[in-house]
């Protein structure tokens, strides 16, 4: 289990300030995430990774010469937010574009193609190479849905070498995605892992049992097997990936034996012994091994095996020098001036506002407080029936969102802002500082509403329906989840129907919200009916039937909390 | 638990065998061990390190130029034999003299200075330094005593460099030994490891407690708490450092933080973070820190801190460029051919013997496999005795050393060796492949009573009497144990005693030998009623009351053995 920790909801903050400690000489922090210590040259392409915290050395370790000139750092196993990719893409892009490359994961996918928009707003090129290298995740037809483990490492490799080269944006790109699309991983648990803080693992495999296929945050495999020797381990591996070889694979193959946490170097190397010998009686030539750990999930017992099939071009890439904290190859001449980090966006200017859209704002301000008591007086709970489904970070990172987004919208209102910029530069932090998916749709949904408010008028209660179904529809159309599919969707959507029909029936804002949050309360209670049908971390997916999902429960505590507050305040307190 | 094994008695060489195949661009396999790749410049002082498997890096990932230029390789948690420490030294020997280093275990001396006597009898300049970092194994006043964990790094690392500069092998050494006096680590531990075979762990630590001092090996500790926070831990590593500086500490130091095997980087990092706060605070200025896994126990989860306190040439030394799989610095210019690998010496001219003699070796190439049979029939239960006090590995120990021996016993036989030749060889095989202290002790204890039977006269009770008497004196005067400290010492003695006494009386061989095994059996019963004194691993040694020790039962076995396999010879069976 996971013992040395402080708090474990600044977990991920800590570790990367210890991090940037231990390794001073070659790495910075940014807003974000962290940044090579020294700059690239002017019109190098600069590469940015990133996902959640918690798989090191991904992502943190892989930033250097001839790797990646940035990590954008996520919570424990929760996607980074946009703004965090935005500042960290900020940080290192030297004027030959920004190539955005992690696992794809939906939360990840979420925020840094949200960035990627935001980025071009400002004038940079930015393409995006999704990781896709875990054959267990779904079939070869399917060949775009598959989840990125340890193979992350050799297209982050490609890309820092092709970059370092000085080819251009498009050049760079091409490289990454062909290192993508040659790269194969196979990944084998023996025990699940438990986060900071938690008590329980995240989800298990039963003793001397091995998981086929299962992924790094619990995300279902495809077996499970009495454990194997070594060389049995070796067998079943290779085998399976030499089984689906991709287009154009030839005779020569990079290859990372990966430890996931607990298997010991002294395992790997009795298994890589196995593996070496057998790739060289199919005829493979092995080039540039890496044995160790390369992409972890904190104590998760198991091993990856990744094969990249090497073209004369790649294989050049893969061996090109390379100097980061936990990859090395070569030497690397040093480069460049020591970095100056830009600092995370300032507040912006105040928008006009008037003296009726500041009432509101006042009310908007008090509401935030209101949500973040209700939020930590669930966090707990919140938590636990998350994890049955999920990975149980639901309660931390609603508590973190809220947090940041009363203390963003307070600071906002004693700026002097209205109605809609209060809302908004809580909607911003919220999504900045929670992370993962919930975040960034929560961020989105409250921006909408702001939007809708504005910084004039009082809204009535049509106002309020409107902002509403927009929120509604930003969700649905950003998150791609349905009714049915056990998230907070299913909360949303009648909560946003029984609005609308009550205030279309003529009931006042308030009235019309209380019928709302009744019914959001009661769909949020039916989704314990439900089984999730997408989604990440999913291990526990159909032992959740007959418990609500987190994120429902959330928004009905949310929407009940704002009645009850608004109610007492209408009768006056 | 490790998990990833084929035959446990074949992992460490297994191990070997795949960690050369990962890392064929630097390092080949020599007998005994590996080295670097590339050969030295001639006239550099050779620096040899070693130890036991299991504690990877250490100690066959920190081998390279800058470096160690070879590494000897034990079995897991045992001593290599002395065979090796000679074939490895003279692998990587260039001319400039070698000098050993390595943490303080009663195995790894006996079989290092044995070896270093070997090599100097070879004409090749020798020196030692031993490293004593763990502030917890003795107090300071018996400083000598200290076992040596990570330190062992720095402590090789200064020497590596220094070796690189050219320095005379005086130089090196007393670079190496100030380093060594300047470092300082302290470990703790959250829970054991299980070695590879084993259902159970070696050792264990509460659930939910933390043991101050507990050695690599489960060797006792000072303290036993509660589990801090990360923060309550730093400040409780960096305190007890602070509080023993070494004469002449200034203000600057070599940090490392390590992880003993199942606490992940992100851990580190966290504790890191407040360490280097500390340091900071208390006007210490760190230089060079590591943090990661730099000398482990399979999946023992926790940390040592270890503060070198440097001095303007030791932080040059530290600083200094390096290249090994496990440990780089800096960029080291490839130098050197590839290296050619000396062969093991193979068996020696067969000394002159007489048709006497040779019928005395038929007997013992009998007695060979009858032990070999006996150690067969009682590996589970030698193995489950030891782990009560030991380290539980007597039995496999005991079982690849008699196999070994018979096996070169036999060969000496075939190519027609006396009795006192084949039992030499037996001896040396024995100790080159059991490894560990008891397969020196072993070795030692034959190759005497091999070299009193000679290779001419068919050997009587008188001299049968001198030679158990040489095997007694060479294992108390070597091995240091005595009478009631728990070890196969406490078997020996009275063996040897009832035999000369029996002897003296008139008994013939057979009948004194038969009073010989009846002592040695009554006293191996006897060590039930004693709690040992001395040696690793002892963390249970307390419970080990009433469990009779491995090493007095193995010797009761064999004397046994032994004695009725001669009656039924003599009686014609």
């Amino acid at each position: 289990m996971t013992r040395l920790v402080n708090d474990p909801a600044a977990f991920a903050d800590e570790m990367t300030e210890g991090f940037v400690a231990a390794h001073a000489d070659r790495v910075v922090a940014v807003p974000g995430g962290v940044a090579r210590a020294t700059e690239a040259p002017n019109g190098q392409v600069a590469v940015v990774i990133g996902g959640g915290s918690g798989h090191y050395p991904a992502f943190a370790g892989l930033v250097g010469p001839g790797l990646a000139d940035g990590a954008v750092l996520g919570n424990v196993f929760a996607s980074p937010s946009t703004q965090q990719v935005v500042s960290v893409s900020k940080n290192v892009e030297r004027g030959g574009g920004v190539l955005l490359s992690y696992g794809n994961y939906a939360g990840d996918c979420l925020n840094f193609d949200a960035a990627q928009e935001r980025l071009r707003d400002n004038g940079i090129q930015v393409r995006t190479v999704r990781v896709t290298d875990d054959i267990c995740s779904a079939s070869v037809e399917e060949i775009t849905k598959r989840r990125g483990i340890a193979g992350d490492l050799v297209v982050f490799k490609i890309a820092g070498a092709a970059a370092s080269r000085g080819l251009s944006l498009d050049q760079v790109t091409d490289l990454a995605q062909r290192a993508n699309d040659r790269t194969r991983s196979i990944g084998v648990a023996f025990s699940g892992c438990t986060l900071p803080g938690a008590s329980e693992p995240l989800f298990t495999v039963p003793e001397g049992k091995m998981a086929i296929g299962l992924g790094i945050h619990g995300e279902p495999g495809l077996d499970e097997v009495d454990l194997p020797t070594a060389d049995q381990l070796a067998q079943l591996l290779v085998e399976r990936l030499l089984a689906e070889l991709p287009e154009g694979a030839g005779k020569r193959a990079a290859v990372l034996l990966n430890g996931l946490g607990t298997v010991k170097h002294e395992e790997l190397f009795v298994t890589y012994r196995k593996i070496s010998k057998l790739l060289e009686a199919a005829g493979v030539t092995v080039v540039g091994p890496e044995v160790g750990e390369l992409c972890t999930s904190f104590d998760m017992a198991g091993v990856s095996l990744t094969l990249t099939w090497l073209d004369s071009e790649l294989e050049e890439l893969w061996l090109d020098p390379a100097d980061s904290p936990a990859f090395r190859r070569g030497s690397v001449a040093a480069t460049g001036e020591r970095r100056v980090v830009l600092a995370a966006d300032a507040f912006e200017d105040i928008a006009p506002t008037t003296d009726d859209s500041r009432a509101t704002a006042a009310v908007l301000v008090e509401l935030l407080d209101v949500v973040e008591a209700t939020i930590d007086a669930n966090v707990d709970e919140l938590g636990r029936i998350d994890a049955i489904a999920g990975d149980g970070d639901h309660g931390i990172g609603m508590q973190r969102g809220i947090k940041a987004a009363a203390q963003a919208g307070h600071a906002a209102y004693d700026a002097g802002a209205g109605a809609g910029s209060v809302l908004t530069a809580a909607a911003d932090a919220w999504a900045d500082r929670a992370g993962g998916t919930s975040g960034a749709l929560w961020g989105l949904a409250l921006r909408r509403v702001g939007q809708r408010l504005g910084d004039i008028d009082i809204p009535n209660a049509e106002t309020l329906a409107e902002a509403v179904h927009a929120a509604r529809n930003a969700i649905t159309e950003t998150g791609g989840a349905q009714l049915g599919d056990k998230t907070l969707v299913d909360v949303l959507i009648p909560l946003d129907e029984a609005y609308r029909a009550a205030v279309g029936e003529g009931s006042d804002g308030l009235t019309a919200w209380g019928a709302a949050a009744a019914a959001g309360e009661k769909a949020a209670t039916g989704t314990a009916d439900l089984i999730p049908r997408t989604g990440r971390a999913r291990t526990h997916a159909e032992r959740s039937l007959g418990t609500p999902d987190a994120g429902a429960v959330s928004l009905s505590l949310v929407a009940r909390a704002v009645h009850t507050t608004l109610s007492s305040t209408r009768t006056g307190r």
